[in-house]
């Protein structure tokens, strides 16, 4: 075990766990909850696939379909809280985020890295959130057009460690992410 | 298996793996994660303790600090968004909460039942988000006074089991919770 008061090495147990999570399916860091501000003011969140993470530049990676209503809340509200639970390191990691949304010719090299199997997740027929009239009355064509990219630029980060004694630092793009310790 | 088509089953499953929740602290609904927007209008969210759930009233509890960001958060925008991922189930639940902050008199029943031991989560010293100067620079003496209720009255619930085919429901109280299929 590291030294509990060492603030940078419990960022990079943060860190660590979510780049496993853009690697590894079955990590927990693979599927946060992503939370928006809708366009009536309220809050909303959703799980969504981790896929990527830059420690050294401070970013993580989302995709969507563009046509669902966390891109509509972001266009409104273009920021996002992402939430993780590591069940066995007792850790939460939660991210702030400022996102860009990113379409087109901006995207081609993650579209073409999608298998096929897997590009069905963007083209949902009618638009994901529409009333249907039976349980199964969608189809789900994959449609390059609809394939977006969420490029979270981390502002900062709050992590709380549930140990014997609970440990929490929060972390802020504005001093290179230095951190301090705050009360848990 | 019941039938898929069955959109007041899809509902009791989601009720049934929230009550579950409450009672057994092993289960996946037992720490949902909570998402308010901030006075500064960005979106945060924290793992929470689910307390109680009612299927009849559709009601859900949850216990806090009086002093954490979330209450600050709901004292300026009163609505919640709970997310939960049963994993055995596929199936993700979210709601949507209408908050009220419940403390004092209102609460003495909910504080008599908690164990001596789980007292210091309402308390801490400094305030919970203080910046400390060392790790472990805070205690957490017990404090009735910081004991809060969030009395969470659901407004809307949204399902997804990704099953062979996805299947995705809404319901609002506005419609006693009849729900409709969505596209998912």
């Amino acid at each position: 075990m590291s030294d509990p008061n060492d603030l940078a090495a419990f960022l990079a147990q943060a860190w660590q766990h979510l780049s496993r999570g853009v690697a590894d399916r079955r990590a927990p860091a693979r599927y946060p909850t992503f939370a928006t501000v809708g366009p009536d003011g309220t809050p909303q969140s959703r799980t969504v696939a981790l896929r990527g993470a830059s420690p050294s530049a401070g970013t993580l990676e989302v995709h969507t379909d563009i046509v669902t209503d966390k891109v509509t809340a972001l266009r409104h509200t273009p920021v996002a809280a992402l939430h993780v639970w590591i069940p066995r390191s007792d850790l939460q990691i939660r991210v702030t985020a400022q996102v860009e949304i990113l379409t087109g010719d901006a995207v081609q090299s993650q579209w073409n890295q999608i298998p096929a199997g897997s590009r069905v997740s963007y083209g949902t027929l009618p638009d994901p959130g529409t009333p249907i009239d039976h349980v199964y009355a969608f189809e789900k064509p994959a449609e390059r057009s609809r394939f977006a990219v969420l490029a979270c630029t981390v502002t900062a980060l709050d992590l709380v460690h549930l140990g014997e004694q609970h440990r929490r630092a929060g972390y802020s793009r504005a001093d290179g992410f230095a951190g301090r310790w705050l009360a848990p």
